[in-house]
């Protein structure tokens, strides 16, 4: 259940409420999570007893309780009428409008490919940099991303070009490194149910992109996103990025429909990787033309100056050309399909 | 390999070839395929030696001979530089424009409704009627399909509205009987390998909508569409409708990569059904729009001016305003991403 | 629902029921199926009001009347309380003992392969045939089977070892000629859901082995056996042969859980194909060891007396030694978990 | 490729190989894993020339270099003609054998739940326990486990018992403290690609349990695994416990053709988690029965002294009577198979 506190209430009425859950033995992560208008929190409706439900409704600092029957609390329509906007500088991630194209190389390779990477991508439309600097590789013997001196020529990049940067954390023990640089923490695919890092990622503060797991199902993935929001962090952003599929000539399959069925079930705005999602060059723009049309919040574009000589996931690295043919067609599906929002600008 | 045929060449060249194809021991299917401008044949490599196919390139009813390295022959990009355009009276399935919408019922119930039904698609903007009078049904105790009388009320729709209809067919041996109702047969997904249904559907000459299985391949599915082509009969659409996936939220996993990754290795048309695809109504309009920006050559949608009345998949159909929505979407976004084509009127 | 026929029942109260049944609208194949001890009726209940299955239930022919939950219904376990035993002049495929094992090559290739396949099968201890005449393949390219030659061959196989013949039959118009050759027909993974050649098979009275469709569930199996099951024909076995997967590495996945689940939802035998179900020569004798320690009824395996040199699956395909092996293991297996029935020869 | 060290090499000779490695730029973990009767190094072929190789293999600390072509390298078979055998206390998994079972509950839910499990599963046949004190829960509203108290919990039910034990650890920080209990640290199958863990878990130096993915391929799963050989440690044992699958009766798909597929490739020893791999109490012996027979090293199974009370996994958990006829099964079908090995005691 999602109990909705009054946005009135006074520590001394928010202790009162968080002593008596406790006495009453309700379970959750129980954490206060800031949405819309009201401070929420999730309980484990089995954990209460339906006497004990109304006893917490009664207390001054609750305005009322609502039930869900998703697994998933906090990430639930019911907990906030109004979409979740991740905000990062001047982007918005979600809540309409043209979606912000987030571009960059897989990996960072060096100074100058990184800012000249950033400078192609900003150019091209684009309003945020990735690039990897922690990379989780398959193979212990493929290219593993630079570490540290990446995050720093990652910062460099943002210095020149005012672009925004995301970047993977992969371990609990390195969100505070990562995030002192990052402006926004993605946990990878393979991380998606890495539930210490999710939960470290959340108390770092910083806006997550959670990239879905390659054989999850749309209600585990809601689920991983729950662990964060139960840290009290609302800026979660959902990126699918193609799952497990059967057929050699692509590398995953990209889920789309996931972009309207997260629409009824969830807040939280989701943000489409064609790149992965495909694993091949020629099927990035329409695919990613395709999200929009779909409804998506934002995209997650690999791009790289010269894409053959990427040092990672070349296949399936566009140059930056397409990148700007991308955002134009961006612009016009949204102003074909929503010709009020589509002025918004977003990212400046 | 392809054996493109002059198209100057006599009938008595064009019968040395066949004799000298089958002197060599040329082994395919070796049905002629009329396709732009040329007559191709297609014959599987490894049939003859080179020595072999150098004798077959020199008789002169051969203009060229094309190898190609994909295990279908007649179905790939080799074969045509120009895309197959499926004409169905005033429609045009491939080839660029605005892509015309199918629309109907998931079964012909009785003859007022398929007619209400074609009238409501008709005055949203969809160009051909969809409706079935066989059905596949996963239980035996599930309802059929009017079957002979469905066929005949399908043909008054037409009558009615001037909308050709597409329906399936389930057995070889019911191919001619469909053929005499139908503009358009249908192969459904589950008969996607039903090879001798395949063969049958190719010699009645009329145009054919393979849909793809829902295990099948993008490889499987263009040899499927090649033993149909091989029969002579150019007028292959395919037609993707979701593929099996892991997630009970939704009935299947629309795979709209397939449209750009068809369009590299196939001269055919790709339709897109995402009702099938999704398995629920409020993912279709999202999903048709997606389809079209990803550059699909028609759309195939449930549609019931009732829907929740409908005899069968009322879960994934839509009312007639949602599918006005979509076309009037359709038409949007192609004018957005296709300025200069999106004047061609599709359908009259 | 189930009704179950008094065993006593006269023509005429049989015909009452009959009749009965369709005056109160009761839909569903209808057929009588005879299982164990009594003739079973299936019907989908919610064609009937409760009124009306009461007053079915009070009709002399009927013994009682039992409600399935299962959109399967004769092929439920509440059909038959003893496990359905389908027999093959001397073999019998289900109900315990040591399986059955059924092999011999692909296809049918010339006289003397057939024969010779059929003398080292029956040498290494298999009880029954297998060879393809008709093929369904993938592309129109490959070898396709012999036909109706293809038959004749196998059926003088048979004349020369004694061994019965299970072959494959693609399309309702070629069931009644493979019927007269074969002693059991197959209706292969990509015919699951070809429900005129289901009706057609089980019309044919023979027995049926059905294999699952490779991305089947276990309901729509079974419900494909209910069609069959509903000619009245109750000699229908079930064969795994692997479902789709995502690993390059096997051809499928040999869902081997199917047999102790099986066991449980119906009283169908289940036959195991480790052959296809793999696609590794060197795979398929483990795998056929653990399908009998599983609890399958029989072994459906390709063998060749030069694996390398079939025509068709060679990668899949043991040589006999390996086979006698197999017939070694599942001999020893089954007298080692059950000492009581291991005893009962099967097939002679 | 892999380079075997020769056994007399001395530290200089080691040191100087290492230099070496460097020097010529040689990529890859570089652990050097003590296998069989050599210490072997992997390397990614690719980082050095051939003449860099000629070089490499002319140092005295060299016996041989052999070129390996599957990316994993320390995992191949090509670098351990022995079977590992992964020793703990008196147990042995792998090198054939009657395989150990390993069991006990999902969750430690008390001091004397686990110590009651540890008897029943001792009683029953099992020579290690098998208790969840941290566990990864899909929803942040379930039980997490007990963390620590757990281990000790544990700890004393070897203490009782004997059993040396397998528990899991979640996240780097924590493999110090669960490696101070447990006797074998268990990798989780969400953490198959947490690389931070699988590092510091092989760093641990005790024995290693890695469970695959639910959508991993083979390759990706020996990768993983050689991450963990990388560190020098070379006491894994992979575990398969199902994949992703499509059909909603079994909670994933037991892939039991990996057992012989692994045995090819890897000489790596293979344990079965038949609980997991079906998540249906009824499935679980005929399915630990059947991995016997494919070839498994070691049998995981959960049991709880009263399965329906299980905190956590209750339907797929068994009781111990389920369990000791599972042992008794496991020797039966040995001693069957390979009557000659099935004397060897394993874990006392």
């Amino acid at each position: 259940m999602l109990i909705f506190i009054r946005s009135e209430a006074t520590a001394s009425e928010r202790a009162e409420l968080r002593h008596a859950l406790a006495a009453e033995g309700a379970r959750g992560p129980l954490g206060t999570l800031p949405l819309g208008a009201s401070d929420v929190i999730g309980v484990d409706a089995a954990s209460m007893t339906s006497a004990a439900a109304q006893r917490i409704a009664g207390l001054p600092a609750v305005e009322r309780i609502v039930p869900v029957k998703t697994p998933y609390k906090l990430a639930s329509r019911a907990a906030s009428a109004e979409p979740t906007r991740v905000r990062v500088g001047a982007v918005t991630i979600g809540g309409g409008g043209v979606p912000p194209v987030i571009a960059g190389p897989c990996s960072v390779e060096n100074e100058e490919q990184i800012i000249e990477s950033a400078q192609a991508a900003k150019q091209a439309g684009a309003v945020m940099l990735r690039g990897g600097a922690f990379k989780p590789r398959t193979s212990p013997y493929a290219f593993q991303g630079l570490g540290l001196v990446g995050l720093r020529w990652l910062a460099r990049a943002r210095e020149v070009t005012g672009l925004p940067v995301v970047t993977e954390v992969m371990e609990p023990g390195m969100v505070d490194v990562v995030a002192e640089y990052a402006d926004v923490l993605q946990i990878g695919a393979r991380n998606m149910q890495n539930y210490s890092l999710l939960v470290a990622a959340g108390h770092a503060g910083k806006p997550v992109l959670l990239k879905r797991g390659p054989s999850s199902t749309i209600e585990e993935w809601l689920l991983a996103a729950e662990y964060i929001l139960a840290t009290g962090n609302p800026h979660v952003a959902l990126c699918e990025r193609g799952i497990r599929g059967f057929d050699p000539l692509t590398r995953n399959v990209l889920d789309l429909a996931a972009v309207p069925l997260l629409r009824e079930l969830t807040h939280l705005p989701v943000v489409i990787d064609p790149s992965h999602g495909t694993g091949r060059r020629e099927l990035v723009a329409p695919m990613a033309l395709a999200a929009v049309a779909a409804g998506a919040d934002a995209l997650l574009i690999e791009m790289h100056p010269r894409p053959d000589a990427a040092l990672s996931d070349a296949a399936q690295t566009i140059a930056p050309a397409t990148l700007a043919a991308i955002v134009a067609g961006a612009r016009a599906i949204t102003a074909a399909l929503h010709p009020d929002t589509a002025k918004t600008a977003t990212g400046g």
